[in-house]
Parts: structure tokens; C-alpha cells; sequence
């Protein structure tokens, strides 16, 4: 690979997480950084500072028009993404898009279908799903070590970012989406969701989401753009062991709890005896991959391009979670009642 | 006061919270405690040795028919509540009861009516609307230091001791609902609830609970006998400041963050301006009286028999909790949709 | 023993800890709390309250002459501690002493030959040892897993009750003494210590004192009265793994890092190879006996007495405590100069 | 300033420091990022792809010959210091060092004359007194918030990069030492120290170093290169108030506390009352300026070259910390006796 020739990848949009995608994939191995796009000059003359070989201009058709250019990653607005990526895929580009996806799962489905009739890669970008805690855990709910999998926990709160056009739910939720959906691919048969908004002529910024299954386990998802201090944890529950995921301590990220309860059925009888108490049991903090998530994923959005893997966030899996925050809408419509989610088309 | 005979004073139940209310009578100025009762003669061998000048039997009967006690702390199963304070009412007895209040509303209501015609003092043990830290936030709230409020979001998950006939909610969620009710005192209108339980046999053992208001502000419980670590936390978030409770944290119980958000309107035109951010304000650690609360609501119980002070727990705020429990089972039945509260009667 | 005849023991001062020994003595198995003692008649008064069934009494005397009583816990202050000691001894009674032992290495022997002259069990309140957390790590240096040990540094500061008498050496490095001998049983070689007061009149209060050994370990002990904050804090480094006791961590007291360095050495040549870092390994919590360390130490001093066996705080591991201090002493009269401690007796 | 002329600045040594003086450089305004020069090809194509307008070179001759060059940024290894720093002022250009100032008192001479004699400025990369934490700190020093100072205490440990030539004390107190200097800018008058080393063939790992003033005042750092934790906390106590300074909180870096003793005079008798404490006050978390700190470093930089403003670490400052760390390593080499330190010359 280190002789292939390397893609040219433009970035559509430099704002709040543009740079960060525009630094990873001018330090991946098998990309060259061609072009920058925005349509603020203060914001491109900026870019052009930090990427001073890179074309830095404030129109993304000039970008896509360009046939030099193999790949661009679309970090606009969510409301431009179905118009640009369409357009992408149709000059013949492979795309990485932010999430989410878009902001329908009509318009999801559109930009699959502009993919795959062009034959291109589509990596979304739940950046989570890259990080090596995150793929830590999903390694060990593959290899069985929590035993049954009984509820998912996740909290995500702090003094936000108010978004004139998109709630906490579409702003935050889909995070905690993305990793539930990494670490318990199952499908979901409902959802409730209940939420409020404090700010006249702003979205929702309190948000709590319920997802259920078609057995005992529960997904439960806080969003909050109003609290004090920051949040990002998620507990896993399994009948073997659990799990808490803090993702702003610096150093003890993921920690494994030898801990549950058990029933002891008698063998003879097949009766059930009382629950015992696993309380103390011991802790665990097992070592993971510390790359910067974003990194990964660019080289593995590299990979998918010149080796043709398939995308581990790919349109399909970012269309599921846009699924579930149009149900989640549904519900909040009708006083948290649970809405059924569609199955697998 | 300190010339008047002591209240002699009775504990019915010596199990897992009888102890510290036998000990905190004990210790208690103007209470004697006179009779411990519990039916389980090890349990019985403890007290004994404990408080070698009560009285400890085996009946309760023995203890209600004693006329020289002037008032008992039942600290039995809820399933007894009920039988036991009306009896104890009908003997001429104070009742100091342990949360809930009953199990229905029903119940609450008889033993409300047996207290009222008894004339006699009901307190129910809310102990934590009595902990120094949580008076504390109340006196900032009635003094308008948070503003307008905006949500209450309380935590109260660990291992638990799972309940034959309790599930986690009128286990652990009638705390947070006891402090929800000391921070803010109107009432909500509709409650929306999930839950799920994954030991079979067994109650639900995870639950999320939302209150729903007239207005904007919301209040979320998330309890769980199910979680690996111990968490009991609650976020308040107002106009003007925000509070973290986290009772676990041995020093640092009560944040009072001075952050949120800011519209300025302007005045000529009264249009809206954009939103600001009082995001990095300096954070206060209030001081707060570090008497164990139940000491500081045994105090006050025989306060309120001594001189007819109002019970700040009494029977009235503990039906509430009931009856919002119970709306939360209904909501459970219906999928999660909100069900209407009843109005104050 | 369930059938012999328990030990009627006294408690001789209850004060700040008196309350501790006499709650613990009276919980544990084979102790009968027959008498307590104190000068202060407010104190005594609760003492009668709590302990109904114990003679109460201002005369230590009264309760040395009483041939019933078999045991004192003496908890008064250090000045008193040779004198009272030497008395009960001669009493013929076992003694529970706390600490430090004696406030001279002088009296402490006068201690020690008086128990070795009487016959009796003399067991040093150095509470920590007992503790679970602190026998845990014991036993894992034992079994070898920290490999050869490198360090212990240990943090104990608050805003701490200054002593009229006693400077903050003798108050709080004596405990921190007490866990490096139950860890690090082999007899340090020197003693270098700095400290300095800043009330007038009153003792030291902060305190740095570092000992030395025959090879590279090194062990070093910061204490402070002047803290804003409170830290109990040891680190134990050692060539395999490393221990960070937290004794503040209501739940997570022992974490044990897999970490270190090691210095590869080319089998061949037998020269040093480059320094490699095991920096990210695991971490892990161990369980450990939860019981209250004073607990452990009651029933460890009722079975030194009913079966004979030695106490695990004898006067002798206690007196190395108190001229380690003695030395420290000279150490700040030589302006920090390492001074030599006496090899064994 | 906006019209003025950017200073070029070249940066000598692009290893561990080096590029984030680099990419600061870059964004600073009123440079110009001209050149960085380091002898290893690797590196250096990364400097190249990082910063593709700055020439990259492997000779730093040819960069200090270059009149178009105004400044450097030394980042190499502190042995080349005073030969690179010496050369870069005969040459004409501002020097921005890297800590600490060189490895002797008598080479930091040699610099400090260089730069005076050449008029140029010469700033030290004493990062953490650019800290907007450090600097809060610093203003409610001087406003006399804290009262009279009474102790600091900085613990600085790591599972740390061993270097073959300078002591854990060398490369890491020495940033304590300059907050310390920063924070109590009087001068200590002696230094105690006592290190010890575990690994064959390498400088010392652990050490404990005290500074002693001419009142009761007391400094005192811990630094150790085999913790497995990391762990950079600083304690200031004073009359008045306490601070905390933990470096690794990332939002409560600050915390003030109103907590101390005071003793009570008699005003007729002048007479000392007893000690009163002031243990639960309350804690308040300042805002401070979160700038990186470099960039703040930076900014300075620049404007004392435009502006002819005095670094706030000049050479001076530098020097001070060199000689503590020089009469440290006497100390230890008389067991830890305090050595005086030479006053102002």
C-alpha cells in the first residue's frame, strides 16, 4: 500500500468539527489533504494558515467539479447534507459524513442509494464508534464476558451548544446511539421519549429516551444541554459482569465490575433458590487502544477506499439511529407512549 | 422544655432501620426509649444488648396496650404499615412511620384519618428532606438564588437488596421524590414510567420515572438495584444557578454553579437577542449543618409532640408519593404514556 | 469458647476515641464492657446512657483494684499512658493501649518490661494494621506480587485538632509508621525530618519525614494540620506492581497497578538493554475484609487473651514506632541530617 | 501592531516540546514560523508536512546565520543550551529556552550575559507561570486573599520518561519551583533534599526536596518518576484562606477555601485565647483564563521583542531555580542537611 498512489480528499466545511477532520486526514497515512471549502473567509483564511498546501476556497462545486480529487468529507450543516453528498456520489467521490447522517431517514436513504448506485464508500461519522474503549467493551460483550446483557445507561449532559434548528436529541442522543448500536447490535422494538424546552424559539434541551427490546433489556438515554457540569457515562449491565464507560476521566475510561447477582437452581429439583450476592467483587480496568478516535477512522475510511473493506459506521447503521429519533419525536407527540420502530426492511 | 418528663417511646421492628432509629431516639433529648418489639428472638438478643434499659418483647400489642408509652416508631414491612398505625393511633399513640407511607393510597389515606382523629402527631420517615445539605437547597430556593427552576434529574442506582414485594421504585424512588417535594412543593401533573425487571420472580429492579408540570419544568428519578456502582446524585438546574447534590461525595455534598444561559431582549423593540452563555462562573461550596439527619427529624418529631409543632414529612406529603407511584404503575401498563395526576383534594 | 466465661474489661478515658474502644468491646464476642472511667461528669453521663449496664465511674483506680476485671483499654491521654499502664499491670490486667505507646522511647520500655514481668497481653491501638484494606496488601507483598519494593510515600494532612502537647508527628505519622511496619517489615537505617509550626505557642504542624534503608527503598511521610483538604494517601511502588491506597475511597481503597519499568539484559553479552515502560496496564480493585478495623483488633486482643496468642501490635513493634520519632526529633535539631536509628536490641 | 512587520522565528529541536512551541508559534499573531531545524530526517518530515510554508533543515548554523531570522525557540536537549543560546544572541536573535535555563548556575550565567550583551530578549519556557490557574492564584496572592502564607506543597509524580542524564528532580521539580517562584517570589534561604534511584545506571527516580525561609514558611516538593499514578497537585495555605491547584482536574483546577485557625487576642490583657477553627467554610472555584498556556507563553514572547515589555521568566528567575537545584544536590549528598542558598548578588 505504502507505493499506491495517494487519495486526494477535500473538506466541505470548516467550522466547529471541520478542523479536527481536516488535521486527522493530513496526518493519515494514504491521503493527501487537496482541498478546503467554506464559505467564510475568516474561517478559510484560518484553514489556509494550518494547511498551507492544501487549495483552500469558498465553493464546493469548484471541489467536486474537480476530477483530481478521489474523496471529500462534508462537515456543513446536517441540512445540507442529503444536496451535497447526492451531488458528492454523483461526481464520483467517496464521502465521509458527519453525523448524523441527515435529518430524515427520507433523505438518509436518498444519499444510500446515491451510494450505492455509485459504487462508493459512505462512512458516517459516529466518531465514538472508532475510539479504543468503545471497541474495548465490544470486544468483551463479543467474547461473552458479561453474560446476558441487561440494561444500557447512558448520560450526556452540559452547559451546550444551543442549535437554532436541531434538539438535544439529534444533537447529543445520537452518540449514546452509536455506541449502544456498537455494543448491542440487536434491533430495538420501541421507543418512548419525553423532553422539554426551557429557551423561547429554541429546540428541546432536555431529553430522556427509553428504548426497548423484545426481551428484559433497556436502553435509557439523557441529554441535556442546561446541566452545570459535564457528563458522558454509560453502565452496561450483563448477568456476568458490568460495566462503567466515563468517558471524561483521563486515565480509568472503561472499568469491569465483578459484580451481579445469581439464582442457584437446585438440580435435582428445578426449583429456584434465593439470590445470592456477587457485591465486592472485583474491579478491572483493562488496557485499550488510546489513538485518537478520529484517527481511526480516517485510516480506516482510507482502508475502505483503497482496500474496499466496508465502513464499520456505514449508511445502513446511520440510518437506524435517524430511525429512532423520528420515532422518538413520534412519541414525544403522544405523552411518551412508546412507538413501535420499523423492522429490518 | 427541659423540666418536662420525656416522651417514652417505643420501636416497632428492629431489622435493617430500626437500629438507627432506636439509637437516634436513645440519643435523642426528651425521648425515653422505652420497648423495642421485633418477632425474631436473635434479633431481639441485639437490642437487648444494645439498650439494656428498654423494654424488649416479641408483641406488638404488649407495646400499644402500655399505657405509660407515649408514642412508637413502626419500622416494620410496608404491608404492616397500615394495620399497625391505625392501631397505634386507636391506642393513643404518636406515630414516627418509615417510608412509604403504605402501600396504596388508599392505606395512606386510612392512616392520615386514624392520625386525624387520634389527634396525635403522624411523621413519616422521609429522612432525607431532614439531612442538613438538602435544607440547604431548599433555603436557596425559597430565597430565589436558582432563579426560575428548569428540571430536577436524580440518580439513586447500586446493587441492591432485591424485594420480594417492592420493586425499585417504592424502594429507592420514594427518596428522590421525598426530596423533589422539599425543593419544589407544587405539584406535578402527569407521571410517565418504564421499568423492567431481569431476575425472574423477582420486581422490576431498573426504572426511569418522569414528572411532567405545568409549565416547562421537568423532574426524572432513574433508580436501579442492578448497577455496579453506587451513585445518588441530583442535578437542579434554575435560571440562575444550578445545584449538584451528590450525597455520596463525604465533603464536597452540594455545588451551586453559577452558569446557565442569558437572552438578552432589547428594550426598544423587545425582539430577542441571541443567546449568552454564563459558562465557566465560579462554582460555591455552601456550608451546611452536618447533624445526621435522622437525629435532626427525631428532634423535630419530639418537637412536634412536645409542643404541636406541624410535622415537616407529614402524612399529607407522603400520600403524594404514593399516589405518584402508583400513576407510575399505570403508566408502566401503558406503555410509558404519561398518566394525569390527581389534583390536591 | 463459646462456653467460657467472657472478659470483663474496662475502658479508661472517653474521650475523642474512648467512645470507639468502649462501642467495639462492647459488640465483640468473649467482652463483657464492665467499666468505664473518666474525669468529666458530662462525659461520664453519656457513657452511663450508652452503656447502661456498665459501672461508671471518675476513679481509674477503683476499677485497677476491682479483681473482677480482667482487661482495660486505656484510652487516655499520652502522658498518663506509663504511669496507668504500669499500674494495671501490676494489677494484674491485660492491656489494649493506644497510641503512641508511651511519648518516649524511655517509658515505652517501662511499658513493655511491665507486661513482660506480669504476664499479660500487651496489645498497641494501631488501628490501621487491622484494617481489611491494609491486610490485603500485606498479604500480596508477601506473596511476592509487588516484586522487590522501591517506595512508600504516604499523605495524611487535614485541618486537624491541634494538641497542646503533641506536635503533628506524634498525632499523625504514627499511623502512617504503623502501616509501613505491617508492610515493610525490615528496620529502616536513618531518619531525616523537617517540620515547622505557625501558631505561636502551639506544636509543629507540618511535617516531612523521610526514612532510610540499607539498599534503595525509601519510605516518606508527609503530615499536616493545616490542610484545607483532607488526604489519606500511600503510594507503595515496587519492580512488579504498584499499590495506591486511598483510606478516603469509601469503595475503591486499593487499586493495584500492573505497571513499571523494566531493563531488558541481552542474554548473550549480559549488557543492560534500553529502559521498556508497562505504563497503560491493567488496574485491579481486589475485595477485602469490610469489618471495622477497630472490630478486628477487639477480637484479636480477646483471643491474644483467652488462647494466647501474640498481639500483631505488640509494645515492641510499637516502641520502633516511637524512636523512629525520636530520632525524626533530633533530625530537625540538625537541620534535616539523616539521623541513624538503634539496630534491634 | 497590526500593520508592524511579523518577527520570523525559527525553532531549533522538534522532539518532544519542540512542536507544540512550533504550532503555537504558528498561530501566534505577529510571527512568522521561518524554520525548524533538527538533525533527524524523520522528524523532520513530519515538521515538514505540519508546517509546509517554514523552511526545514538539519543545520542550525545555517538557521542562526540567516539575517532575515529575528528569534529562536531552543528545544533541545538541555547539555546544548548554553553553546546554542550563547550563539543565538552573538547572531542578533531573541531567545525563547526551553526548561530549565541550562544544567549548571554557571552556564545560566553565561546566558543571562549573552542576552545582555547583546540586548535581546531572552524568555524561559517556565510554561505553568503562563497558566491562567497559576495566574488567578498569583492575583489573589497580591490582593492578600490568602493572608499570610504559611506552606507549599507540590507533589509532581508519574510512571515517567526516564532520561539518561538529568534526575527526576532536574526535569521535574523544576516546575513546581517555578509556580513556587511564581506564587512566593521572596527568596528561600536554604534547601534540603534527599533522592534515591532504582534503576541500575540512571539518574535518581524519587525525591523529596524542602525549601526553608527566614520565617516559618515552608516549600516542599515531591516528584517521582515510578508512580503509577499521576498525580500534580499543589497546596497553598494560608492565614486567610487555601487553595488547592490540581492540574489534572480538567474543570476544578482551583479551589479556595475558607478554612484555617485563628487565635483570638485578648485586647485588655493582650493575652492569647484558645484556637478557634474555621473547618467547613465555604469553597469557591474561581474563573480564570483558559488559554493554552503556551500560547499565552508565546504571545508574551512576541510582545517583549515588539514592545520591549520584560518577560515575566526571564533569565534571572531561571537562574534562581538552577542554583535551588544545584545546592539540592549538595544536600543530598550530605544526608539531607538543609544547605544554605546563596542571596541576591
Amino acid at each position: 500500500m505504502t507505493d499506491a498512489k495517494p487519495v486526494r480528499v477535500a473538506v466541505l466545511g470548516y467550522g466547529y468539527w471541520g478542523p479536527n477532520i481536516a488535521r486527522n486526514l493530513a496526518e493519515t497515512q494514504g491521503f493527501d489533504l487537496a482541498a478546503i471549502c467554506d464559505t467564510r473567509p475568516e474561517v478559510l483564511s484560518t484553514a489556509r494558515r494550518r494547511h498551507p498546501s492544501a487549495f483552500c476556497g469558498s465553493n464546493p462545486d469548484e471541489v467536486l467539479a474537480d476530477r483530481t480529487i478521489d474523496a471529500v468529507a462534508i462537515a456543513t450543516p446536517v441540512s445540507t447534507h442529503c444536496d451535497l453528498a447526492v451531488k458528492a456520489f454523483a461526481s464520483g467521490k467517496h464521502v465521509l459524513l458527519t453525523k448524523p447522517i441527515a435529518g430524515s431517514s427520507r433523505e438518509a436513504r436518498q444519499i444510500i442509494d446515491a451510494a450505492d448506485r455509485a459504487g462508493k464508500v459512505l462512512l458516517v461519522d459516529h466518531t465514538f464508534v472508532y475510539m479504543g474503549a468503545v471497541q474495548k467493551v465490544r470486544s468483551l460483550i463479543e467474547a461473552g464476558e458479561l453474560g446476558q446483557l441487561y440494561y444500557f445507561d447512558s448520560v450526556r449532559v452540559n452547559l451546550g451548544l444551543y442549535q437554532r434548528d436541531v434538539s438535544v436529541l439529534w444533537d447529543l442522543a445520537v452518540h449514546d446511539l452509536s455506541i449502544l448500536g456498537s455494543w448491542v447490535p440487536r434491533r430495538p422494538t420501541a421507543v418512548a421519549c419525553i423532553a422539554t424546552g426551557h429557551v423561547e424559539g429554541h429546540p428541546k434541551d432536555v431529553g430522556y429516551l427509553t428504548l426497548l427490546y423484545d426481551d428484559s433489556f433497556i436502553a435509557h438515554v439523557h441529554v441535556n444541554w442546561l446541566s452545570p457540569v459535564k457528563v458522558r457515562r454509560s453502565l452496561l449491565g450483563g448477568s456476568k459482569k458490568m460495566i462503567v464507560f466515563d468517558d471524561l476521566d483521563p486515565v480509568e475510561k472503561i472499568k469491569i465490575y465483578d459484580r451481579g447477582i445469581t439464582q442457584k437452581t437446585d438440580p435435582a429439583t428445578n426449583a429456584r433458590g434465593p439470590l445470592a450476592y456477587r457485591r465486592t467483587g472485583d474491579v478491572w480496568l483493562p488496557q485499550f487502544d488510546l489513538t485518537e478516535a478520529l484517527m481511526v477512522e480516517t485510516t480506516h475510511f482510507q482502508r475502505c477506499i483503497a482496500n474496499g473493506e466496508q465502513p464499520r459506521t456505514d449508511g445502513r447503521s446511520a440510518l437506524r439511529i435517524v430511525e429512532i429519533l423520528e420515532a422518538a419525536e413520534q412519541s414525544m407527540r403522544e405523552d411518551g407512549r412508546a412507538v413501535p420502530l420499523p423492522s429490518e426492511a
